[in-house]
């Protein structure tokens, strides 16, 4: 996808997939305002906007934050490769997609720190709890989507957890928000396939659970695929 | 917004905005299909799509479900006027936002059963955690903006908490699944002002807490609105 071709919303949605591996150019510092500001145009629970999103480029803090969230990715990634088995079964074969989402990992792990931009997206709350989660990933994915509109990528993760309380304590990050999400972002590099989910039929339910809807169809073309690693063994 | 008008990506993301009016009109199958499909498409930790949603719209266990969820709505609505101040400070003045809103609400949940849609979204979780919440509000975020391409409008809302044990059983929602979101859907009725957020100033920090980010702007004719009601007394 090329910077600034026009993409319609609902092409957005159905387009817009996990990117991990980056051209290290920094982003633009409009493109960057126009990724956090859609964010930032998110709904929350009544509004509230308790909502915070660190940014780190190439500041004194990005770079050591960067490198405190690297090492955590790296062996974040090393746990995930013995737990899900990427060794074994089908990841044995090279050119299986188990073999290669391994090996987009893995580039993305030993890149970490070259990343342009990671966002530490954040909220104010006294809970862990699912719900306050409805105040942070609507606000996670409109970035993410935004970034999709500008030719960027980026992916969801959640291994800042490993490091949380020295990120907490470079970035001075109060004690009453938590950490939601990091969320690398860059220019993709390489080719990137298209978005494979499950079909809609086996997601959707019409009026009683596990009932399929009759409604509902798939634009032509979609691609699928199973759930990921922890179900497929 | 008319129906079937182009939205562009980011001009969705800045322009989505909760709808708690609607139409009694039912959504036609093909509009009510992109939708769901479009929720479908959105990132899950690790792929696993361990989602699932269920779209009641005139079945007769949807019939019964949008009936024990006005109920829920209802009390709900009650008991947020009274710790909220609906009723004091600016809530008196009949034209202040904080009036305006309460109106809407009320009629919302007076209203709740005619809604043409109603998605509960599911996740299959075995913890009541932050995180999971990333497997599951990206795709709420997709489903709003995909009603929003279409012309149509709803709100992520927590309201079934109170009869979730009734739900449950109506529906046969298996044990390990949490419903994370009761999301009404339908043509908005009447009309929507613009997003109004705090100004993306106080929610974007660069390289350290409460740094104001130096590359952020907003379009212009951004507009704003303090946080929601709990923080304003």
């Amino acid at each position: 996808m090329a910077i600034g071709e026009p993409v319609s919303l609902l092409d957005g949605l159905a387009t817009t997939r996990a990117i991990r591996r980056f051209h290290p150019d920094p982003l633009p510092p409009d493109h960057l305002s126009t990724i956090l500001f859609s964010a930032t145009r998110a709904p929350t629970g009544s509004n509230r906007q308790n909502f915070r999103f660190m940014v780190l480029t190439d500041g004194p803090n990005a770079r050591r934050a960067k490198s405190i969230l690297g090492e955590s990715f790296r062996s974040g990634w090393a746990k995930k490769v013995e737990t899900d088995g990427y060794r074994s079964g089908s990841g044995e074969a090279p050119n299986s997609p188990k073999a290669r989402m391994a090996r987009t990992m893995q580039f993305f792990v030993d890149n970490f720190e070259a990343t342009p931009a990671v966002v530490l997206a954040c909220i104010k709350t006294r809970h862990d709890s699912l719900i306050d989660g409805a105040s942070i990933y609507p606000a996670c994915q409109n970035l993410l989507l935004a970034a999709r509109a500008l030719g960027y990528g980026g992916v969801l993760t959640g291994w800042h957890r490993e490091v949380e309380a020295e990120l907490r304590e470079l970035l001075e990050i109060p004690s009453e928000y938590a950490i939601a999400a990091t969320i690398p972002l860059g220019r993709p590099l390489g080719n990137h396939g298209p978005v494979r989910r499950r079909p809609a039929k086996e997601l959707v339910f019409d009026d009683s659970w596990a009932t399929p809807a009759p409604w509902l169809t798939e634009p032509s073309g979609t691609q699928h695929t199973a759930a990921g690693p922890s179900e497929n063994g």
